[in-house]
């Protein structure tokens, strides 16, 4: 039994999803597939040149005190970035890459707490590093081989696989044909697969 | 102890929580005040000349899965309406006209089931009008003070208190100066009422 776990680094709500997907699918005896992608080319497909919440100035304020309620609710640690979106590109090709390695979600929640929790920038190949050695990894060869032709390609069709699929925003969990947006559908998915 | 309940006639998750809340609000000794608004305006203002989901396809497929999924588990009855989104202005007029009267949430319920159960137009007065009757009044009398150039002043003067307090789309519960937006959210303000 498994569930994909469509995510993008710079997604709000894609992080309390990362930081507990793991943990609640594995007590029900559910693999996660980690399936990172990007945002930024399925919103300038809808015609947007930057986060909904930016372009909304209502719906920005809304999102970033209901992800403030959300996080403590569920005791996730939380600081609002002082940038948004961060460019989430070298950690999702990193995340891409050694996508069936063992040590890529504790680099993924990682990259997640830089970003959400410690407000680096995730775009810096130097937090990107630091967070590729706090999972136990040599940083030099994983971001030779995250930076290669092959891996940006694969992350590319990653994208499009996820525009294929449906998929509009993140995180999106996909069990069978059905999808589950938002970190608040994370329950609901996990209990689709089970049934 | 009191909520304010934030809905649209045309918004597709105003249903699921419109059916709910009285309940669920009664169950916990909160009173609901019922806040018709229009969001053609809200969305004219942020450039947008039709519904996001019908904007957005792929969203807009996802909206009406996940509506018929959260239905279904809440055990209330869907039928996804022929036309979407249907104009609920003549709705929003009597239900802000009368928002202190006793049959008022009857008749909101009505107008719901008209649109998501039993596909019909709810801009058409003889819908309406058999929703007013339902909830025990006299539609002539009703539509007649409803169409009234202060209840159409009431209304708009309602729209705008939205827009002033931060509310981008419906349903939104508002507990004192806390937002609460989605029918997936109606517990969690419920929470916070209590808390």
């Amino acid at each position: 039994m498994h569930i994909d776990f469509w995510f993008e680094f710079g997604s709000t709500y894609s992080y309390p999803a990362a930081m507990r997907i793991e943990k609640l699918a594995s007590q029900q005896g559910i693999h996660v597939n980690w399936r990172p992608f990007l945002l930024g080319p399925i919103f300038r497909e809808q015609g947007l040149a930057d986060s909904p919440f930016n372009l909304n100035p209502a719906k920005g304020r809304y999102m970033w005190r209901d992800l403030e309620r959300s996080c403590r609710a569920l005791g996730i640690p939380f600081q609002q970035p002082s940038q948004f979106p961060r460019n989430g590109l070298l950690a999702a090709r990193v995340a891409c890459c050694f996508d069936d390695e063992l040590w890529v979600p504790a680099f993924i929640r990682a990259v997640y707490r830089a970003n959400f929790v410690v407000d680096t920038d995730i775009a810096d190949p130097i937090v990107i590093s630091s967070c590729i050695a706090g999972a136990g990894e040599d940083p030099e060869a994983v971001l030779e081989k995250a930076q290669s032709p092959e891996s940006k390609q694969k992350l590319r069709q990653q994208t499009d696989e996820a525009v294929r699929i449906g998929i509009f925003g993140a995180p999106t969990v996909v069990v069978g044909d059905e999808l589950f947006w938002g970190n608040d559908r994370l329950e609901h998915a996990l209990a689709w697969a089970k049934s």
